[in-house]
């Protein structure tokens, strides 16, 4: 895990590297992505250091999640696009790259190619009733 | 936009569909995908009905996630998963088919074919500039 010197995110974050800033709360800030898959690309990022989001405790996560709706609308009135995708990548293997947490807003417009990669499966019997059960005693315990 | 009777994720979320839940709060539920994209892909859905989440006021938002860190991190055990994408999709154009705001918790493994499809560009001379005053404009109105 970076320390905040070397974590480009917490340098946006304290403005001591220059960013697009459309947002700022106390908790969180807004910027636009410097390599937009779309037309007003922006991610927000908390301000403090999480590497994923499961690092972070539920207020906390609320804190800086709070004004993503009229952040997203905001986005939505200024690019005209007729839809968007949250998404937030934990791990390297799910496509994370920068290690402080960031939430994409992606405007989504008609054939634009993006998108997640859907392939769809069913679960072998009694697969899911045993993630279940595990799923649900993991949130008990932990 | 649908109504509560002929939403199915109002059903489930009044239980008069069934699901596999693991996860119930005062104003959220969560349960497992029926054609996961993963082993333990799981739904988080508001129990009140939203088609997208700029519907949604900003202190409702936070209470629907409010939990979204810990059900992450039950996934992740449960599972034994190397990481997890969060997606939320808000309109037909970005991918969303059940009306009703769902963010999707995807488990990750190693060369499993998903993710986001990435395409990245770069703003023309002054679109980034233009972008970055509009938004904040739409945010101060808003």
């Amino acid at each position: 895990m970076m320390d905040a010197d070397h974590c480009i995110f917490c340098r946006i974050a304290a403005g001591s590297v220059p960013s697009r800033r459309v947002f700022e709360t106390p908790h969180a800030v807004a910027f636009l992505d410097v390599a937009p898959l779309a037309d007003g690309h922006t991610l927000l990022i908390p301000k403090r250091h999480y590497v994923t989001i499961d690092d972070m405790t539920t207020e906390h996560f609320g804190e800086v999640l709070h004004d993503l709706p009229r952040l997203a609308m905001a986005i939505l009135r200024t690019t005209g696009a007729e839809g968007y995708n949250l998404l937030q990548n934990n791990g390297r293997v799910a496509g994370q790259v920068v290690e402080h947490v960031h939430f994409h807003i992606i405007p989504r417009f008609a054939n634009d190619g993006l998108g997640y990669r859907w392939n769809a499966k069913s679960y072998a019997e009694g697969r899911a009733d045993d993630l279940q059960k595990r799923i649900e005693s993991a949130l008990a315990i932990g």
